[in-house]
């Protein structure tokens, strides 16, 4: 098994039929057996450019939120990686076909990737740093547990460069490093989970915003 | 024409296909013909009801970010005329059905009404007073809209209460209150509008909005 | 004893030596036996106008990040009653010695008037319902103390219709409904507070806040 | 003259006495001549930990209010250099003298320090990228100016390293790219910052954060 904290095999367990058909969904097959149409591939990286703008936002929101220097740090290495690194990836990537970072910048979000950003940004806004630990952690982790699976079951090359970001050692440390993060967080706010009153609602935001991976990969495929 | 300020005339004026989408709907049409199933009418009250204890938070929202006294007495009553008056509303429909607070309050929320409300909220949070506006006038003004013209127009008896609630007195004034309040937001920040460079942003999210709006209705009629 | 629910007996049984400092401040002796200069207590209602137009905001903030419609409706209640009885009676008791509303408003902010506003703000917009509610529990429960005890020890004429307001049933009932509406967040959300490992931060935010009543009221003295 | 931008300019002029009360102050003339006790220079930096704590909140606050890629990475760069770079400083000198940095951590704030930093959040969480902009210029800037000119006119080796950290290329350089995104965040939310009805608001803003800093020296002298 993945080694990303005790919350979150917690949370998964919650939202296992979700987390299933997020981390299983025909967009993923389609990356490992390299029959996911290129278009829906492209279609997706943009889509995910202007995600990930939203989403080191909201990583960013994590290090406004932070309650020690540890969870300062943790977050703002987070943002890092994804402006510094993720991102980069992607403007690469598309680069090679010819579109340049303002075009993906200005790329016209579609409904199911605004409704899962904005959700995740609200929930760190209105909530506390719990809750938008809880909205974070199925992109995040899911990817993780993706890139791994892949990385050994792959029968293509198509999509290997994607595949290997998400399989990387780096990458693997950033989800047990934030896994961490949940753990430790979870423990000075609320001491054991499973007996505090926000369980139940912690477990919900996680299988939200499992649900709304699936109908981003959704929208991928329908480009 | 209505009377809901120059800044919302503008507004509507750059999403008029979007803005024709939303008040020219299939299901607003079946509440003017009386043709909208019964169950379609609940489903979307149910939704509307969740969709309404967040755009009173998003209301809310306004009062905090208010600049002046007056902006601030005019965000609170807003909201005092959500909880206070429209939320109950649907809280008497419902219970008429056999359908409690506490059960409207736990109806799980679809995709189309979370997008919608975070969105709201995270313009707010995000951005100042006058992108909340913009991201909160489609509902209130395409709301008084209808209301005042399908008052005009129903053939049928079936959704009249519906009906007269927005085309009420109350209502439209309180379109009219908004769109004052939001003229005037336009003019102490940004003097005027069409020399912002502010005004396509501004236009986007009411747009975006919109859109938000007319993927409501087909929730709705989905139900 | 009062009655404003058990978690802020609590927050005032670990704060007690603040709390005393704030509710038997010499300023607040002076509203009792009327020796308090005139300049002082006006000094203190313009910068307290200020600080009711900023508390508002935080009530507000509290509709924004209410959890339930219960929670939802006692902050809108109160951000009325601020913006609609508590202000008018500072704007009324201004006029009297020809002080207009947009000279109230543009009352220059003391520094100790800011700090306090903006970090009950900040630990609304940065924590969660409760880190607000501990922020914000001083400055309406200590006035309604306050204004309960002078109103039977006042024994002077000089100060009472500012005694009277505090001292009013509308105001003890809004304190009681405010305590009843922290105990019920309590436990929604954290349980038992004693077993919380959230019980010091929240003491602590309760504390802070207390002290920074007591800088308020030496601003006024100052004055 | 400094090079850090014409928006800089314009509000340093318009709070110019402030600007000297805060660029001139005795804590500064005491880290030039070296007359500055060590007990004070302890005590400011203590307080000055807690103080880069919640200033990189409010730098990580600005990368969730960017509205472009540029905004973005710059304000990412600046938490980074803040966690990483000016708060280890901080944490080898005070080591140095016996003091760890969980004991740092748990400094009690004064209450100068607490009004700065939750006035500039405050200002990020309820204005807008700009409010925040204007909300953190005299830190940046302030300590930027204090160390070029240290460095020129120092008379002593005493508070050498301090001097040399904000005289550095690296500081001066964050200053003059802090500069032009502040320049450019102008251009495209207002236009001519002069022709803007938020002139006079965002200057007064910078004028308020300058006031605050002279209470911060005022409170290391305290020490």
């Amino acid at each position: 098994m993945s080694d990303y904290g005790k919350t979150f095999e917690s949370w998964r367990g919650e939202a296992s039929e979700a987390w299933s058909d997020y981390t299983r969904h025909a967009f993923v097959e389609g990356l490992r057996d390299g029959s996911l149409p290129r278009h829906s591939f492209l279609h997706y990286l943009k889509q995910d450019y202007v995600f990930l703008f939203h989403f080191s936002r909201a990583w960013a929101l994590a290090a406004v939120k932070a309650g020690t220097p540890d969870e300062m740090r943790i977050a703002a290495s987070t943002v890092d990686a994804l402006v510094n690194h993720e991102m980069p990836l992607h403007i690469k990537t598309c680069a090679a076909v010819g579109i340049d970072e303002s075009t993906l910048f200005s790329t016209k979000e579609e409904q199911e990737n605004l409704a899962y950003t904005r959700y995740v940004l609200e929930a760190g806004y209105s909530g506390d740093f719990l809750d938008l630990m809880a909205a974070l952690a199925p992109c995040v982790m899911g990817y993780g547990e993706i890139g791994a699976r892949l990385a050994i079951e792959a029968t293509s090359e198509e999509y290997r460069e994607w595949i290997d970001t998400y399989a990387s050692d780096e990458y693997q440390q950033m989800c047990r490093d934030v896994g961490a993060l949940i753990d430790n967080a979870v423990a000075s706010r609320l001491g054991a989970l499973e007996n505090s009153p926000r369980a139940k609602t912690l477990a919900d935001r996680f299988e939200v915003a499992t649900r709304l991976e699936v109908d981003f990969w959704g929208m991928g495929l329908r480009g």
